[in-house]
């Protein structure tokens, strides 16, 4: 099969993070994967919610399509009085997925919130939010390090994440929209930094998939993230004063 | 590793499908797996939403606790006035999954809204409401059928769900709260009559998964699905008149 | 008048009460009244509204109907984001029924919510709740005096409640909906144990009333409520282990 | 027992009503009943609800407190993003009172929206809305004849409502707040030119109430209600032009 | 340009304010500029908004119009779950403008909210809502003084406002609701006993404006602000008991 | 008096408009004034809201804050299930301004809806909206032009926007947060390319003005708008490709 953009099929889109794009926040970056383009800030706050314990920190996250991150404009989430479904699923992930990199203790008595607005959509916005949340996340704790505030790094493991799909019947690496709307099959995965599994969600959409297709698939996915974790190094790497 | 009630690693609760509890709905029943239990209705209505195209049918669900279904009581909905993300990211999954198995062609113009209310949690409730879900979406269609409403039986596979997970580095099956609250790893795998997958979430809750890991749990869940099958087959059969 | 299920005009539907169907609230049972069928848990916790004087207990109440309880589906409030005015004006009604029941300073500091979820609604929901959430209410206060958190059983009243009607000019006890739908005066009764009133009230759906019927109205709740407490007791105490 | 006012217990309060206070409205009224005040339109529109039958009319109420219609000033229901409880129960309790006033197939095809604004509340708002609201309603259906829009006045009976208690063990006509707050038992009656109940209901708040108490109740809101309905009478002769 | 009820240009409306309009707040008036009737309370409440700094007061404003104020019914803000934005912005005018004339010290800590119902519009709701506020505001202040809450009166500038706009080409203060709808520019001015402004809102609906025609409108606010000023010193000589 | 960034008192921020930054809207770009920076985009949709006149079309705005545009995080505006009054506020300043541009019939029957979401705000967000929010109406109207959707460019007026405040008594242009959140007094000026008034917004914040104080903040912001529209029409000749 071939990709419109010509693409192998185990090739990830272009990747770009520009680390420090926002002047308030502790960490922040915008994350290019092709045409999807998510502005992420990491913004701290020093009293946790009641459910952390004692002395430890936490880490959450928001996810928000801004109107017209699509080809047809959306109404906002504030009109309609309520957080769509898809919201609110796919920023429980992120949370989960950032929450995995860091040791609550270390983070001391810090929470961190990740907000994923993503300004242009076209396929894989979850997975470029996990991915460029992290490089936010690491930014933030970076500068609590600096500011003496912490002692330790509490991001423990580099984490990202990427999609792979069926698309008539081929296995094919991050999906862009067009792909994506016609996949059999979409299974997105968060790794980290060994190659092990974080979250892994897959959806037959178009048909049922064989656990030997699943594994396929997330091999696939594997692949692209050691890949996205280079750009996520050079992004701390480069990004920094 | 003992479970507490006495299961070997594989096995699953006692399962218990009642069908046909409600004397309104076109399809129902309670499904029981140890402690957990939910009240399903599958209600249909001869309007489908505007996104489907002409002529065919829609199936759809909702999933709710009620208030005392856990330990603690726990505030309705209605009274934050937003749906839980948790019971969002549910529902979707079941609606995804109910889908997976109806022809939607044959549902013709109809919509059937499967309700999922959860009266007693103890792990599992979003499995459970998988595997009941199908079988009031079954007897729905089942009436359809014999009201003449539609020509061929849209249900053309059969779905059922469970969950797997790492407690204390053992791989268990269907986990109950106690195991649940305590997963390192906790993976959701929805599948139909062949063994292929439809749904498949896991999330490394206290530690990250390999890759053969997940592939071991997604076994166990292979086998708990294909005795919830029989199940399923013996609700629909022994509880018709 | 012929009622369709054979009844006189002054006999219940059969009632049935099932104690204890809930694992983890502290009073709960099923009360069914012909085919009206409501869930009801009673919950205890340990802090009371701010409006409550110190010292003492509190009993509140909520109710909803499932949204296939009825003929046709309903959507959920939730969806609505709002409570419906007619759950809103139930709720009150029952809530105020059972703080009757109650002396508020032997219960202590304690705070018992008291659910109504109706599964299947057939008229008479309201009522239904009052009837059975007064069980699963002393069921709760058994569990507190079997612990020891308080030292006297703070229900002082038995409270039941049923509905009669007038159907083309036939005064009827405990409508069902199709009595109810099609009634011309439609009455409520709350009532203790000596037969005196708590709540009442009556609206002339079709046409005024006469004081003169609304006393006979009133007759034909006490009969009913005299029989009501009769199986409530049953229910106390052939469910108690 | 002395009543602070100096009523003997089967008087009303000072009773004024004021008719066409707004200028756009089709009918409209201030009511006074002491220090109660409620401010009332009736409006009229031309489509009416859709579980109507073709043809007919429709007449719907709602009530709302102004924010410091009390001793201490209340939150606005907006800024709450509900309905209060109390509202949504009382504005339905008007709503079907007003309708009982109505022949709907004379009505035509109009819808009656009449609002009732507390904008000071000493005891009986609901009961003067139900008084008022009937002028109101009744100066919106003669605008509606004298337009020639519909040929009959579809008022085929006079409505009106008030209050009765049971005060420190004495039966009191029309309760004003500090005699309300402290009431045993507290009764609203709504009643037809003919002496006839449209609605009744009855609290005990303090203690339960006996049948006999009861009638002696409804008995004095029979009294009041016609001294109310002369009132009434007199606001739509001398009121208008 | 002959103006509907023969005012000159520069000519108010017959204006007029009742103070002590309502029995239980601190300060109350109704202010009537033509046909625009606003019904206004001052409430004091004794804890104030966390951002206020300690020991100073806070003086804050609601607006809201009536369901009938305007020739067709509007739907109630609770009814749509939201504040409209026009309520949004122009509440937020009023209470910038009432804060301008306090003392927040010798408010000492006292929240004072002035809550502004519009009873019926025909143009400059909110000018009249600031003018009409500003004497229940002092009013307010002047029963806490007599109570010897606070030492030295708070109110320490005169606050009134009105509009101006072009109409026709031509310039006229105070528009009536036929005015202002086909107003070309529509211009409001809150000013002080100094004739200093507090705050300035210009709208070119129809067509720009120049700054000359500005200047000229702003003058028409001053000369009408002039006058209201008396009508307000008026109201709290003779309304005073 | 210095300005921390060394401007004179009569000088913009720097500024930087960036047209064409959304790969699906009709219009976007990012306007940067100084460190405030607001992505707007501009968006065509078929259909008109009702009130709007047959065959003409609409223009309308929406502003938000994302959570991390300020120094401190904001809560979302859906999490708090209502819109701001201060976000209400500025995107109904917006949406006047931004139709004042446009002759209604030349646009047909489209509606342009104008997102602006402020990703770092450092005072000014609402003028810059307005600014930036012209040039993204002009692409997209050039677009439909380009389509052949319109005949002629609807947008008949070039407007900009910005601020002027006295600070510790000196009229200074363009507040950044730092002078803006100490003023005396801010005032905000839309004109078009005449230098006449389309909206002028002033408030004493903590004093407050005479006239001539406003004059002489009206003629600042006349020059720096005056310097903003060659901005916008680089960007309109540069951007285009």
């Amino acid at each position: 099969m071939n990709r419109r953009d010509g693409r192998t099929a185990d090739m990830l889109r272009p990747v770009e993070i520009i680390p420090n794009t926002n002047a308030f926040a502790e960490g922040s970056c915008i994350i290019k994967c092709g045409a999807t383009m998510v502005y992420i800030t990491a913004s701290v706050e020093d009293r946790v919610p009641p459910h952390v314990a004692e002395g430890c920190g936490w880490v959450t996250a928001e996810y928000n399509m801004l109107p017209r991150a699509n080809r047809t404009r959306s109404r906002r989430d504030v009109s309609k009085l309520k957080l769509s479904g898809r919201s609110a699923e796919i920023q429980r992930l992120i949370g989960r997925s950032l929450r995995s990199a860091v040791d609550m203790e270390k983070l001391g008595p810090h929470c961190i919130t990740v907000d994923c607005d993503v300004l242009q959509g076209d396929g894989g916005t979850r997975t470029a939010s996990v991915t460029g949340g992290w490089v936010a996340l690491k930014l933030a704790c970076r500068k609590l390090l600096e500011a003496g505030l912490i002692d330790e790094d509490p991001v423990i493991h580099q984490v990202a994440a990427v999609s792979a799909g069926l698309v008539e019947e081929e296995a094919l690496l991050d999906l862009q929209y067009y792909e994506d709307s016609g996949a059999q099959v979409d299974l997105n995965c968060v790794m980290n930094e060994r190659g092990e599994l974080i979250e892994i969600q897959g959806t037959g959409e178009g048909r049922a998939f064989t656990v030997l297709e699943q594994q396929r698939l997330v091999s696939l996915c594997q692949k692209g993230i050691q890949e996205l974790m280079v750009k996520q190094t050079c992004a701390l790497t480069g990004g920094a004063e």
